[in-house]
């Protein structure tokens, strides 16, 4: 029985979630429909409702309602939840003091520019001192946060609660010892033909067959909707507004489609998440790499799936017509499979990706542990996608200026990638053991029975449980990679 | 010279400018963007907003702050006259208890629904109580607020300050004794033809015109842009980010052009703004009546004129082609231009216009002063068109139930749409005088001179000068309808 104390607790948390929210909207305007000159104010704009954000949050009244309810004994269980979880979160937040929180926005703008600058130029020495700066700063946050064993854990606790570097050392150990070896075998074996999805497919009927997936998927468009933008992202105005973009390019329609699908992932999930959570903690996602899961499960194991190419080629007829006339089932499938080592990260397939983020996370990790510097990294960068790749780096435009990430802080984040295609192979297997017949549904594109499966099992906890407890729950063991090894070995080889 | 003590309260007015602005962008992507389903939690997101700014604009740090600067003596004039009008806003604010912004807030949202479900089911007894309720809590505002004289000066002063009852009743009155007269005289006179503008105009051509339009006018599209809405309106998002909506309704071709034109009008005195006076009063609009000059300015003066039609002919002929093979430039400017009672004010012609207004003004007077019952409104509504416009009412939805403006709690607001277009024919009879071969400018859709000098004379001064300020300095004298008069008697007899 909710007490009066915590309700207006979380009438509290949800005016901050409010402002949140509204930010999101801010950026989503920005991507979208903002006109150019708009962007002069903007970011000032974004700047006052995080700042006013993080002033409620961190705000002495709130902690004290907080540690009040973190002794009371009227709680239920998924009350004292989150009443536990919003008091970390505030104790964390408040170890940061204002001037830092202001440091590090105002150092995220300058080195997003120079990074911005940098790669259009293809000038590392352009970015270098704001990466140094970031460094330091990355480095400053550890330490003020304060961590055990490494200084990259207590920044990968912002992305992926309750990991460590001891529990990614293991991951990417089995990405070096067992998925390097499978990659070599494939790519000793695969037999290379011409990816025929590279002709034009025309904007227009890509953007059509785009929202006709979403909606296959289940992505309610009454709570939610598709516009284009530079990037496909995903974001979240409320429970019941989560929106999607896409980005069209002539002659990458694989692309297209797919990031949709990834996005829908995305979206189902916060779509998932319960509204009457509103601002509570269980009412947000759990980790970036159970976000990422959910993304990765649809794009791959849905979107990749032989199943779901043969069901969706009479629906590309119809919309294409003689533009794919040329074109067979077999010629989608292997368009969205194709495995070659590549240089950017967003466009490689689903094996070699894993590599581009080894790479990463292996630098991030020795950047904050002081093992690299800044100045080391371009040969660094090269040196790595040469050994794991095979492949020279022509430039650093498509080498270490490639991702925005550092230029924005993003410390941490790279290895959810890979968490979520791990997670998203290990509940794909569960799934398939659950849904008699699953994917005679893949191939009738009739989603109700899987996403009611990810809602019950995934979405609908937030961060009640986290992304650990839910993988167990689901699949009865933590993460464990030999599932994706086993579903690349399956398709694969 | 600016003092620090000066600029550190500058930033504060922006901080809570951004809060304002934002709401503004919540509000705009609610009309435009949202999901339907996005509605259940934007309410209290924008209330949320408004919340924060109102206590932030009402805080003892921002008062103590300003009543400080109110006795420098080191401030320009400029800043002088920002810190007297943030003065004077927050007094008046600040009369306003937190308790009674939430049952105006509370009431406005109740009775927003209720007059949005008697509409649609054209039935006043839906909306009667929850409007007694907010006559009630308008006449407790102005009790609140403080008045001379009569209650409804306090509520004028929202929408158009410095005016008040004594100075609209002279404008009525004029309305009745001049307005009316000229009114019967052109109905005698006219020779009505058949409206051939109310054939159909295929929507993606009105939407290409609207745009081309809009360009022409000088609507910076880099720092505004045109959506669809059920309803067209201009809001700003920032000096550089002013967007218009527009509304494409088979039929009304005339209606969709002219509003277009309206919204540019109000969207180019938000352009015309000083981005460096952001938060300001200087970057605020004097008063409605004033903005409502600007966009009547273009949609009367400039949009229903001869050499305007003239000239867009060409281009009216190569957008539609063959959809207005049987139309000329006659059709077109008799079509725009027709004067006809009617049940509607937003699509009346611009001399019946007023009547609507002084029906209006006349009522809502009569509510805050006592002299009228919530319960009489449907008969002295009707009486009202009867005796004004010479039509009989059919039902209350084609009545007093067909603006939404009293259910929003606007008293006072509608009597700014007259002086909008009184102080539009003064100030074009003026420019007439100051910008030689004017009418040329207009017959080539040339409006550089034009829009540089609305800029210069009016735009740029936001609320440094107040609305009779910047009447008398443009035009030497304060508003006088004998202009319109003269411009309506010009054209139409």
């Amino acid at each position: 029985m909710s007490s009066e104390k915590y309700h207006q607790w979380t009438k509290q948390l949800q005016k901050i979630a409010d402002l949140r929210y509204t930010q999101a909207l801010l950026e989503w305007d920005q991507e979208t429909y903002m006109p150019e000159k708009g962007a002069e104010f903007r970011g000032q704009q974004i700047a006052t409702l995080a700042s006013i954000a993080h002033e409620l949050f961190t705000s002495e009244e709130l902690y004290l309602k907080t540690h009040e309810l973190l002794q009371a004994d009227y709680l239920i269980s998924a009350e004292k939840k989150n009443v536990a979880l919003i008091h970390q979160d505030i104790s964390k937040e408040k170890k940061l003091p204002g001037t830092f929180v202001e440091k590090l926005s105002r150092a995220t703008s300058t080195s997003f520019h120079a990074w911005h600058k940098a790669k259009n130029s293809n000038d590392f020495s352009i970015f270098r001192e704001d990466l140094e700066k970031m460094v330091a700063i990355k480095r400053e946050q550890a330490e003020l946060i304060g961590y055990e064993r490494h200084p990259y854990n207590a920044l990968l606790d912002e992305y992926e609660p309750g990991t460590d570097v001891a529990f990614l050392e293991n991951i990417f150990s089995d990405i070096k010892t067992k998925l390097k070896p499978l990659l070599d075998e494939i790519l000793s074996k695969r037999v290379v033909k011409p990816n025929l999805l590279h002709g034009a497919f025309s904007k227009e009927k890509s953007l059509e067959l785009s929202v006709f997936i979403l909606q296959k998927m289940g992505y309610d468009m009454n709570a939610g909707r598709q516009d284009e933008a530079a990037h496909p992202f995903c974001t979240t105005i409320s429970p019941l507004d989560v929106r999607t973009t896409t980005r069209y390019t002539p002659g990458l329609f694989a692309d297209m489609l797919l990031s949709t699908i990834h996005e829908g992932g995305h979206a189902l999930y916060e779509q998932g998440l319960l509204p009457e959570n509103y601002g509570l903690p269980a009412g947000s996602a759990t980790s970036l790499g159970i976000h990422e899961s959910q993304s990765r499960f649809w794009e791959n194991n849905i979107g990749r799936s032989k199943p779901f190419w043969t069901a969706l080629y009479p629906t590309l007829q119809q919309i294409f017509g003689q533009e794919i006339a040329h074109l067979q089932v077999d010629d989608f499938y292997y368009g969205v499979n194709e495995i070659t080592p590549s240089l950017i990260r967003t466009q490689a397939d689903e094996l070699t990706y894993h590599f581009h983020i080894l790479i990463r996370y292996e630098i991030e990790k020795a950047l904050m542990g002081k093992e690299i510097e800044v100045k080391d990294l371009p040969s660094v960068w090269n040196e790595q996608y040469e050994k794991y790749l095979g492949i020279k780096v022509p430039s650093d435009d498509k080498g270490l200026l490639q991702d925005v990430h550092w230029a924005h802080g993003g410390f941490g984040y790279f290895p959810t990638y890979s968490l979520g295609s791990f997670y998203a192979a290990q509940f794909f297997q569960t799934a398939t053991k659950s849904l008699e017949n699953l994917s005679s549904d893949i191939g009738r594109l009739e989603f109700g029975r899987l996403k009611a499966w990810l809602n019950e099992n995934i979405h609908q906890y937030g961060r009640l449980k986290s992304a650990d407890e839910i993988c167990k729950d689901v699949t009865g063991e933590s993460l464990n990679i030999d599932y994706f090894i086993a579903y690349i070995r399956g398709k694969h080889l």
